[in-house]
């Protein structure tokens, strides 16, 4: 695996590889790689001929009072772990490689973006837009890689790709689960040993609404009845517990073919999302 | 020459033409074609071994009260004009084509755009550079050919590659004028005969302040004397007159190694825009 921090220097490596023919598949990260980006340079590894992996912690998606400073950074075990993962490349610039001192262009996110984790973190999907139409046109992948743990978040990539006509097939790639169902983050770390203990709860309402939708309770119903466990079971505070139309996030409606329910907690340290994709029963509703 | 309006076969044609190596310059344009669009193709057609044109007539950097649907068109001629050009491949495809019914995603220009025509035209940019953002990743050019008649939109698709990092060439091509100096453009025939007879003084006065300016006089003294003669010379409303630096449009420092100077008058029906470009000459200031 070769470690590439300059834009020039990846592009002319890249060019190389494509004159060549190859196919390439691009996994955008950043950082504090855990099992289930391993999972995408998994899925992109058998997919492509090349594998790029990026490890960026982008100043631009954070809002002034995130975690931008707190966002948890080990390149040299994410290093090795790229590695192991079969990735042939690694790309890893530092902010003023990848940002001038003003930026003249930004994208900006129309739809998708007013509910879930948009609502509470105005311009963070803007500045992941953005970042990642420069990615994209420094990488030039055959085929990008998300986890659906972030699940509008691929929703808006699927836009960005469809609207700028980006010539890359977009991969959604399940979320990968603790044995006890917590989904993998990188933020995971930085929960107290109660909040970790009592974060299995959230992927726990989560399948016991889809099992209730699945067996033909309405939504509002078993999404209620969700939000009743989870309130009774942690003491992080309920962000969001929504289920909407996916991947256009509008309300439900019986024709909506596929529906998300996600969660959003806040704990003292670290916001935990996590979220059950439903695909619409013709005996729903 | 072959014209394509789907983005999907103009997309399989390219590749196909890049698979074997191909290098391609390509010309966006939004038609009613002129000498200084041939002089685009013609400059591609000697730097590229494909050249592509695209006519599309963008709706997005049109304001609610600008000339859309008064914006001259004329595909037939435009067709032959392009391919005795030398043009390989003309794309032309349709608003419904390019645009789904709301945007989910466009580009929004933050600098070089709060002075000449970015002024009075607000959201005209964004438009330029959204278009521009899908046209690019739909052609993949090697090269981009853009006139500096639109000295302003240069600077800002300048700005745009190198912030989103697309991997083309710009390549700024030289005004192309009648005669009489005025600056060729589609929109010059929608201008009554006493307007267009009046309208070279428009580029008189641009080189009557190139000229002071090289002879050492102060771009501020330069200019006032250039407005002062074209108030005197025409009936049409000048919008602006104005020296900056280039391509970054900010105030005129002695440190800026070139400047711009540049005009726009309104007509009944028509705005003409007209610059000089200025090398910053050590005997300046």
């Amino acid at each position: 695996m070769k470690i590439v921090n300059r834009i020039d220097e990846l592009r002319r490596l890249l060019t190389e590889e494509k004159t060549n023919g190859k196919t390439i598949g691009f996994v955008p990260t950043m950082g504090y790689l855990h099992a289930g980006h391993l999972s995408l340079i998994h899925a992109a590894r058998k997919e492509n001929e090349i594998v790029v992996i990026s490890i960026f912690v982008n100043p631009l998606q954070f809002g002034p009072n995130e975690d931008f400073d707190q966002y948890p950074r080990d390149i040299e075990r994410d290093e090795a772990l790229a590695r192991e993962a079969g990735a042939d490349y690694l790309f890893y610039p530092t902010v003023a490689e990848m940002y001038g001192e003003q930026p003249m262009v930004t994208v900006k996110v129309h739809q998708r973006t007013d509910s879930l984790c948009g609502k509470s973190r105005p311009g963070h999907f803007d500045g992941v837009a953005t970042v990642l139409t420069k990615l994209f046109n420094i990488v030039g992948p055959t085929r990008a890689y998300f986890g659906l743990k972030d699940a509008q978040q691929v929703a808006v990539v699927e836009g960005l790709i469809q609207d700028f006509n980006f010539p890359i097939k977009l991969v959604g790639v399940e979320i990968k689960r603790e044995e006890d169902g917590l989904a993998l983050s990188s933020r995971n770390v930085n929960l107290t040993a109660d909040e970790r203990a009592e974060a299995v709860h959230i992927s726990k309402a989560l399948f016991k609404i889809k099992e209730a939708i699945d067996n033909g309770v309405t939504p509002e119903a078993a999404i209620a009845e969700g939000r009743g466990y989870l309130q009774g079971h942690i003491t992080g505070t309920i962000d969001y517990l929504e289920g909407l139309s996916y991947p256009e996030l509008k309300p439900i409606t019986s024709v909506s073919a596929k529906m998300i329910v996600a969660a959003a907690v806040q704990y003292s340290k670290v916001r935990l999302i996590d979220n059950v994709i439903i695909s619409n029963e013709e005996s729903r509703g």
